[in-house]
């Protein structure tokens, strides 16, 4: 039997829900449970499609809070990556359960995750139970002499991703960026993910730098670049873009690559600019949004960050009304994106949704996608179905409590954390 | 009796606090509940000052929702100030109850707020119990013919306010700009705030406009105008102060006024340009952060504020340590301004303080400060306790259901409601 939803509010009107194997299988007025289902009384809640957070790198929950407001090299070459060097399967399965802890606390049903050990990834999102596309890092140098081996790891990673993962965790490439891979290694990659039918991530126009050092050593802008490489396509997310010029903008359209903009952590590293976000939807972009890793931004609240990109937007325009909320909360259920693929709750759609808390505070007064964007944060989420499971109910995560104390064991190993209390 | 804590962590020890009177009596290790104490238990939280949310229009919860993404003067004129006309004290009540609420739930424990009727608004603050500076709003269209009977209107509403409120709610005085109201007005407000020794709060240098404006028609900056008036003062909160310069930002300093930064309203409407703390904190201001009304943010969560206010300003420096988690939370409860009045938790102080949760998954790791500016909303806030009274615990705001209630009525008596059901 399956899980069933009677009482809720969708789009205005009282409605009920019924899951079927994973999937929607009826929503409407007058639908009701079957004998033997799972019910959940929707009553004072409304029904909205999950989250998708289109860019980040779970186990990176591990490192939150440890050396802040540092400037980006000494933050990486100090302490992330000498850190990074130590970590083993367990840590990066930990750190990952965490993030899927708070990612269902406040409402993301997917997201796109880049990061080591990434059969880890795969196995910690089967057995949290929300669904994502998970990649290691591929990182040659930019040397042609690393790329043989780097590209047989990514393809190791690949079979052991498939072995780990299941129904909800889908293995995807990440080449980590045009300034860190060698020609060789980006072709490589476009023809396997073509070839295999796997989606790609990797990271795109983020700082100036690497702008200025793609034009100097290529004559070329980044998403040209990347065109000439194969890897602009419709099965490709290209996280940042903030740097993306006009003609860029209009060649991803064309292409139909999916663009994933992180406003929090483009804010917090400072990277100088706001995703050209009026340019890009003028070109007719595919996009999404992103919370990047928790170590720099730290929260992986999405609802949090679809108000930041919104206000962001609306500043950079000097327009209020430059982007709406409806607008912002599409995007952030990845309906503005074939690839990130979410759709409106429907008939023979994927059962992945939540129920919102209307009244409480926050959501009381006025239009839901406005209270949503602006007023909330994901703590107004009261249940998470992932492929028709309730993976929270009432606020509370089954077994939080325990990958609490899981991750702060991790995090201790790793020297991240004095041994006594937090604080 | 009073209230007590045991078993707390503050800077990392584990302590306890005993309140009497509404102050602090004792906090530190080894500090023991008295017989007929209420003891809350404090194991696994930490005890954190409470938030001071500078500058705030609390009733304008009724307008959150309501005609979202519209360009300012559309959004005034044809929807706040015609409904602001038709608003009586209940309705100002109970849209300040509801901002209360919200504000216990996220861990704000005193506000500054502007607002017509603010004797009902002292009323609502007295019977949460939470603390507020409360004013209404003067305004005489910059007509000198229109000051007198202005003036005597903010003569009257301070009575009122001071009959209404109580030990929690004091008077202020709010001239509303200084493109609103005649130079008579304004030194008259310089006059009786001087002589009665009450505050002041004021918009300045919001939009470009009004600088302009001010330039044209005084032939100096804002900041410059007001010390003419007299309005530069130590009792007085300058609300915005995007638009200053390097020579008002000193000018400001060297007279002791607090200017309270809105970053989330400066972007939601698109006023254009970052508060320039850099400069600000170099000239030695007193600071302080405000969410501004929840019609213009539209959240009264200000350690959300608190986390855009440092993103904001690192990027706008280039620099990701230009701002640091501790001085943003210094900031948000109140501890760099001596007229906001924040301070750290000790004996002899106010017996305003939360508790919060370091088990919950955003603050399980890593640095508190870092945790709560940058990882956490304000729903990690367990409880709160204003003037040695818990207004809120467990995550529970008493009463709060009846709040929602109340406030959906007087939003559809004032016609922003549908009937129905929200969303």
């Amino acid at each position: 039997m399956g899980l069933a939803v009677r009482n809720a509010s969708l789009d205005g009107a009282e409605v009920g829900l019924r899951c079927e194997d994973g999937a929607i299988a009826a929503v409407g007025p007058g639908v009701e449970p079957r004998a033997g289902d799972e019910v959940i009384d929707g009553t004072g809640m409304a029904l909205v499609p999950g989250l998708v957070n289109g860019h980040t790198h779970a186990a990176m929950t591990l490192f939150r809070g440890f050396a802040d407001d540092l400037p980006l090299m000494e933050w990486l070459t100090g302490h992330i990556w000498p850190v990074e060097k130590r970590m083993d399967d367990d840590d990066v399965y930990w750190g990952t359960r965490l993030a899927c802890v708070e990612m269902i606390r406040t409402g993301t049903t997917s997201f796109w995750d880049m990061y080591w050990h990434a059969n880890a990834t795969a196995r910690a999102v089967e057995d949290a139970g929300v669904r994502a596309v998970t990649a290691a890092p591929l990182i040659d140098d930019s040397d042609p002499a690393k790329s043989q081996r780097a590209c047989a790891d990514a393809e190791r990673s690949l079979e052991r991703i498939s072995g780990a993962g299941g129904a909800l965790a889908r293995p995807g490439l990440a080449p980590h960026a045009i300034y860190s891979l060698s020609e060789r290694s980006l072709r490589w990659v476009a023809e396997c993910s073509a070839e295999l039918r796997i989606p790609v991530q990797i990271h795109l126009s983020e700082t100036e730098d690497e702008v200025e050092g793609c034009l100097a050593e290529r004559g070329v802008r980044p998403a040209a670049y990347l065109d000439q490489v194969g890897l602009l396509a419709p099965h490709t997310v290209l996280a940042h873009g903030c740097w993306l010029d006009r003609d860029e903008l209009e060649l991803i359209a064309e292409r139909g690559a999916t663009v994933v903009t992180n406003p929090v952590a483009n804010l917090k590293l400072a990277v100088g600019r706001v995703f050209p976000y009026g340019a890009a939807r003028q070109a007719g972009i595919e996009i999404g949004l992103g919370t990047d890793g928790a170590g720099s931004n730290n929260s992986l609240d999405l609802l949090s960050d679809a108000k930041t990109f919104a206000l962001l937007q609306k500043n950079e325009a000097r327009d209020p009304a430059a982007v709406t909320a409806l607008e912002a909360l599409e995007i952030a259920t990845g309906q503005r994106s074939r690839l990130l693929g979410g759709r409106a709750l429907e008939a023979g759609g994927p059962a992945d949704f939540l129920l919102v808390r209307t009244d409480d505070p926050e959501l009381a007064l006025g239009a839901l996608d406005a209270g949503l964007v602006y007023a909330a944060s994901g703590t107004v989420v009261d249940t998470t179905v992932v492929a028709g499971r309730a993976l929270m109910r009432d606020g509370v995560v089954a077994g939080a409590e325990e990958v609490v104390a899981r991750a702060r064991e991790r995090a201790r190993r790793l020297g991240l954390q004095p041994a006594g209390p937090p604080g």
